[in-house]
């Protein structure tokens, strides 16, 4: 038998192996079975429901093979699909790994991405607990996440009223320009250059949503996952109302010296720049005074108000107001 | 805006129009929010543990844009992780659809995909929980089931014993002579052809599975997707023992008239043929007589026993036993 040759069953096993000494302690245990066998078993907890939610992660859609380290794309693909828990302010559990990979990329490729979901699976406290793996020529992965939620607790996207203050956690445009930085460089992205941070490592904000859906402050909330300008525009669709944003209070991306030559734009870049994974939410006006102005480093911002109207507005610094097409990431946009 | 212009949130409000009204209603109460938040929360039945599976499924790989319809490739997809369900002795209670398409896929045939998505979540009382889409040139789908068991009753692979006997539900080797069937027509295969039923629309055994995890019958149970050789393999090296098949007893396909000049051996066929979504399983020899020669119509048949070497032997009619080795479907394999 030819030393690489590799079958199905060899390739699981090498996952298993990986994950085997580390798989998150308190995650774990509510796991049992997981990948070997036909499906796995998931325990939740009395009094709390299951969340659900999964995520393509492919290769020329959602990242590159030439240009994106295998370690971060392994933290990724998992980290964005956590960011959805996050956003319903719940815990993740465990999760299902769906790879399709080419047979070259079966060795240290293999190794260094599940290098990648092993960090991010310990960080989250997410145990692996199944999956499915087949062949093919590019490299396609589906990450399904479970977690829970207080019954009851779970923070939809439809609870914004009129009123409410719409609030945004961290800085946006940063994941955006570091997309924009890796697409310029003709090498491999280097995973230690801080100002790609955000854009390959990106970190679910799951202690705020947590805390905003306990406290019952948020009443409605949702990942920036495509950009502010889409995602806000689900929020009110799914809540039937509209929002002003204030143009001058949105926490843009600072361009640092080394990129100011290429002409970014801060506010486009926070406006409808993808892969932020910070959390929007509406707070009552009343409870505003309980959001401290950073929650454990991550600083959090008002930066406008729902509107009774459908349409999204953008406050200009001039007091005009001004429409605002959500112009975000979308696949099936992007080829038009 | 053009007529035809699809977005991701268009794609998935024809999605989600498609379940409305469609919805299985058993399983629906237990599911909410579903498509269209970040995740879909799912409450458990008290006293049960919740099952989690995924499933690839792909153009080109497990499925061909030209010749199987898209109402079989909605059916499929979803039938194929029920199975895995089927094979715990679990209930399937709802599922999360990722798909990836292209932009000339977002019309007539997710129509009829979708029809054959909502027939078998209807047959498989299986609500729509949520999902994800994107745009791709290849027609990619990953499906996770949430399944339950009553705590205790789940029947892993690991479970099979010396001197157990080894059974298998219906007949082996259709869905595998169906598809060498399709792959033989020049034209899009006939969803009404008798012969491709089991390779269209293959059928979990969920009410036997279930009947055997609740009778506690069943020491270990996998499903038949990649072939008995393959998946009785295994089942053996997930409980460390080894088997010994009667080549007479094996419920072979019967090869119809039409197919006769194509020279296909039944044996093969059922030996190493993938996607027959049977179930095999193996039961202490004192337990065999609760066992019913047939159930609900699908018949249950003693194929060999479990021994302790960890062999895979095939005992021949003339009391000739051969090894025998795992050829079902292995995707790392067949490039090789």
């Amino acid at each position: 038998m030819p030393r690489n040759l590799q079958n199905e069953d060899s390739i699981l096993r090498k996952i298993v192996d990986s994950f085997r000494s580390s798989q998150p302690a308190r995650a774990g245990r509510s796991v049992s079975l997981g990948i070997g066998d036909d499906a796995a078993l998931f325990r939740p907890k009395p009094g709390h429901e299951t969340i659900l939610t999964c995520d393509w992660f492919l290769e020329g859609t959602h990242f590159l093979r030439q240009k994106h380290p295998p370690e971060a794309v392994g933290w990724k693909c998992l980290a964005r699909a956590v960011s959805d828990v996050a956003a319903m302010g719940a815990a993740p559990r465990c999760f299902l790994l769906s790879l399709a990979l080419p047979e070259t990329h079966t060795g240290r490729w293999l190794e260094l991405f599940l290098r990648g979901v092993r960090r991010a699976a310990r960080d989250f406290q997410c145990a692996l607990a199944g999956g499915d793996t087949t062949r093919r020529n590019e490299i396609l992965i589906n990450v399904t996440v479970v977690g829970e939620v207080r019954t009851g607790f779970a923070v939809p996207r439809s609870g914004a009223r009129q009123g409410d203050l719409l609030y945004v956690s961290g800085t946006l445009g940063e994941a955006e320009l570091g997309l924009q930085l890796v697409l310029r460089e003709k090498s491999f992205a280097s995973r230690k250059n801080p100002l790609l941070k955000k854009h390959l490592y990106p970190e679910p904000r799951l202690e705020l949503g947590r805390w905003l859906a306990e406290q019952k402050i948020a009443t409605a909330m949702i990942d920036l996952s495509d950009g502010l300008s889409s995602d806000l525009s689900r929020l009110c669709a799914a809540s039937a109302v509209g929002a002003l944003l204030e143009k001058s209070k949105i926490p843009k991306v600072q361009i640092p010296k080394v990129a100011l030559k290429h002409g970014h734009d801060p506010l486009q870049l926070a406006l409808h720049g993808g892969d932020d994974y910070e959390l929007l939410f509406t707070v009552l006006p009343r409870k505003a005074k309980l959001l401290p102005r950073t929650f454990k480093g991550v600083g959090l911002t008002a930066i406008g108000r729902i509107t009774r109207g459908r349409k999204l507005l953008l406050l200009e610094e001039d007091g005009h107001v001004s429409q605002l097409v959500p112009r975000g990431w979308d696949p099936f946009r992007e080829k038009l």
